[in-house]
């Protein structure tokens, strides 16, 4: 049985587990303020060309989305977001649970453009009853999106332009950024990341680590006291060096991003296969997730040698299958896969 | 001047004032709990047919909505409700910022159908991640809805059965619920709202009362402690007896549906008028709200002698002009209207 | 009977009414924005001398107080008050149900003193866990108290300045401010209010008017967008003309002043009857609410001819009642009294 | 330099890390869904002796007590601890933000008694403003406390009487449970501890775990839904299954209690040596966590040596100084320290 089923159903790269062995008897204090985050933080900035940013480790996403989001709206503002982002859709409402409304625009892809962004800053702002509406205070955007398509860098510096322009924040929720970056499709680079929003986070979970997402924030304004706000939330691990330890060994040889083209190598040659055999895809298929349309008979034939799930039904005889590879995947299955098409 | 703006531009019914000058020196215990507003609560209870209900009074519309709703939920859970729904589109965030989410249902003019809400409830179930998809856990409607439009009782009867099959608790936003009762168009009599939901408000604010919403409780699970959430949320008058006195003139002789009648009266006047001429609606003309498709002179030249709202743009040269009679709208400026057409 | 219970027993200033009743079929735009609110406005900031200050109507005092604090604190602060303060108390947790813990300081007569607070900023900020700790982010206070003392020109000036120095809003909970000023042990003038603090509420509720507080918001930076968080938190009235023309009435001719004043000199001449038998207070009597200590037969007794509140057990023996006047209370009822003793 | 200035200091036990490594390249399911959960939750209901009780991980202490509390109370209860409970003091307000206050009780060794919480609940109850004062719905205690003190098996059966007397769910903090469980001074048995509350967590993340806390619901009504309350705060790990793998390391063969039991005799030969030189404690040295009175010379002596927290100021010459062993303290450094006594 050969697993595509997520990016999250295996444990780490061999080096974190290595490092927590190596580390496993030191000494250090305690919520993150030990030598190995340090380090951590000093590699992201370093990758991410971002030397004056302010990086956080928290322990997951709906962690990270809440804590970042709830940190920077006040209590009259909601954050933008596509109707599938993961906060709107997700997460059981945590953003709401901290107060905040998500403001779902309509997407199709996953994405949301800069006039989409524009347009609704600009109703709220222009209605009459303006103070009865829930005030856009920020924009959230998932790179890749949940359907695995990316932004393109004209898109994205189109929707940051907007942003500047009335003063939301951007935040970039990166639980798959590597694989993202990593896409042939993409064009960006991790320095223009750091350019383009004002909070990202580098997902660790997804990529290669055990746990941990690195949040990190680049505009001044939205620095001060977010470590409160961890604590507050309930991210704040005692032993927070366990964060620091995976994200060293994530950054170190540029591993993140070796790892991430790990995965989109086996992702582009199943993406090849899909096509040249005529499937269609649900979506586009630009990152490490792959939605292909198959038949009920296919799936259930598929099922038999391949763990993957449905995601959307497509008519009476077909589904949505979505197929994920990660940097676990090996070559055997692909080509099982591959073959099995 | 004509005004058709709204129905809460001017003051009260004068049997309101000539009891609030009649009692002002009486003293009497604070926080509702005094003799005018058990009066009230007994008239309310004899006019909605239901003597087991439990009856508090609420300052507005967004308090008694967010009172409610955040009473009733647990904090995993979300309401369902019209996009249009006044929750969803006109407090601010107001039922958020109690933690909650509201699930908008797509809807055309207002009202959302049993199908809809089932179809809501049993999607969240069947998801495999539905521990990661906000609960459903109530139904929120207006009745009238915010455009005017009416449930009838076959459609309500068909909500209420649904909301029992799942558990989940239906509650009627009565801003207007008196001009709701009366209009042609309504076959529900006030027995059948009480018999159709778990919790309704009967709006004072927009018919009739200078300010206040009466909520009943008719389900006897969610009565517990239902005071101190009302305190909570900043919703308990001192002089709780402005209220009690005020919906003890409203139901005396009758009065809240005689003048709800008046209001309608005037509307039907109007709609037939409008219809006459040829003018479109932009929503179904049921209520004391009237959304006329005008032109844009048309509107200009109109508004030389009537205040009245535009909302929503129909289309380059046309938009929705919106005509709200009340217990205080006149013959005279009905006529006024009605010539000017 | 005579009522000395509280001074929200009876409704409100003849003016009002006759008010109410000349404008009640007038048209206004609702939600605070008409002439009368405008009015009203101007008057206040006249009377406090601030000329640049916004004034905000709202309903009631818990509204005002949670209203206000949750607009000032970010998620991670909490508000200073006295362990009896009416927040931390008396509101069923309507701070905390914004999300901010109430970090209530030690007092015996009600006030916090600047050296209190000063500690308690101190203390957090040098603990080494500092961010495990909620962060004081503003500080509340009653004035008079909630047991009827006052602060003196000297102690208010002395805790703003311990404010400005760690950049923590002060806000005054007014909801007896009124009589307060009026006190003869009260060296503090409106304007002098308007000098000490960063927001501050005029109580009408309690002090003349059927109902509504007026949020006096003096310092520029805690403006921006207030009126969302009013709307939010179920606080804007439709008709919100009610709020202004009570607040007009009350400020033409001094009379909130003048009012005030009366009231204080049923209550001075309760203290001085009570004091020259020889009576012990609870608490200093300075303004229109006197604890009392009286056996528990003079209680019995006393209770037939007039009504008032016990507030707290001294020993076996005695209790603390609370004799309270208001713009209602009649000689005729304090000679009575004065009489019983 | 041996360190004694918590347990949270090193990684786990090397189990865990053996593995992590033999499991890593395993596919499991997500979110706690997979057989090494399973597998755990069986062995902590063994060893507790609760078969049916529901059993949930999350990563860390603070996010376990939000999750739960917020998860039984309704807006307008609040949650009974001790002044000195980790809610109330070391998680910034966690509780608060998500609505509830924490009614703190005065303590003076970190226990609050069943007569202390009948008195508040009872004083509530009887207050003649019980609705505008929150509602006590449930106690928190920490088993051991903040102070290294232990309940007794008669303390902890009258309050949990008192709970069940009145309807309060009883939620024990067990984040050092496996040291207060393996003291010399505890009568407590694990099975009395699953019979004597209604909640209580297995701390993992300060007893051998990397990280982690198992929840154990006892209470059938308090066990519904609670995996969606996990989802929305934050806690639940993609790769749940890491959490899973810690406690069947730490529940094989009895570790969790051995290794508790070697912390315990570490701090035994700690706290024999400190009382026959003639030390003072600040807190009765029941548990892992010693607090002495030293003189300030004594602590900078010691400081050269040995790292440890003063944990407040006793006077002007003297501090509490705070040693606490754990699972790793090895005997070289216990013998060192009370050779430098």
């Amino acid at each position: 049985m050969f697993n595509f089923e997520s990016d999250y159903t295996e444990g780490c790269i061999p080096e974190i587990l290595e490092a927590l062995q190596a580390t496993n008897t030191e000494q250090t204090g305690g919520y993150g303020m030990d030598p190995h985050c340090d380090h951590a933080r000093s590699l992201i900035k370093k990758a991410f060309g971002c030397e004056n940013a302010d990086v956080h480790f928290l322990v997951g996403g709906t962690q990270a989305n809440m804590t970042v989001i709830s940190s920077i709206l006040r209590p009259h503002q909601g954050v933008l977001c596509a109707e599938s982002g993961h906060i709107n859709c997700h997460e059981t409402g945590a953003v709401e649970a901290t107060g905040h409304k998500c403001l779902a625009l309509p997407s199709e892809d996953g994405t949301i453009t800069a006039a989409q962004v524009e347009e609704a800053i600009v109703r709220q702002r222009d209605d009459e009853s303006y103070e009865h509406i829930v005030q856009p205070g920020m924009v959230y955007i998932s790179l890749p999106t949940e359907t695995g398509t990316l932004y393109s860098k004209k898109q994205l510096s189109a929707l940051y332009k907007v942003c500047r322009k009335y003063g939301l924040p951007l935040f970039i929720d990166g639980a798959r950024l590597g694989y993202g970056l990593a896409a042939k499709a993409n064009d960006l680079k991790p320095k223009d990341i750091a350019k383009l929003c004002d909070v990202f986070y580098v997902g660790g979970t997804k990529v290669g680590a055990l746990f941990g997402e690195a949040v990190v924030i680049l505009n001044d304004g939205l620095k001060k006291d977010f470590r409160y706000h961890i604590k507050q939330r309930g991210g704040m691990l005692a032993k927070g060096r366990l964060l620091g330890i995976q994200f060293e060994e994530l950054f170190k040889e540029n591993r993140y991003f070796k790892i991430s083209k790990h995965a989109m190598d086996m992702a582009e040659q199943l993406r090849a296969a899909f096509e040249e055999k005529g499937y269609q895809f649900a979506y586009r298929p630009e990152t490490n997730q792959l939605f292909v349309v198959l038949s009920n008979t296919q799936i259930k034939n598929l099922r038999k040698q391949f763990a993957f799930h449905t995601m959307g039904i497509i008519d009476a005889t077909h589904s949505a299958a979505r197929f994920v590879t990660s940097f676990m995947t090996t070559q055997e299955g692909v080509d099982a896969l591959i073959k099995a098409l």
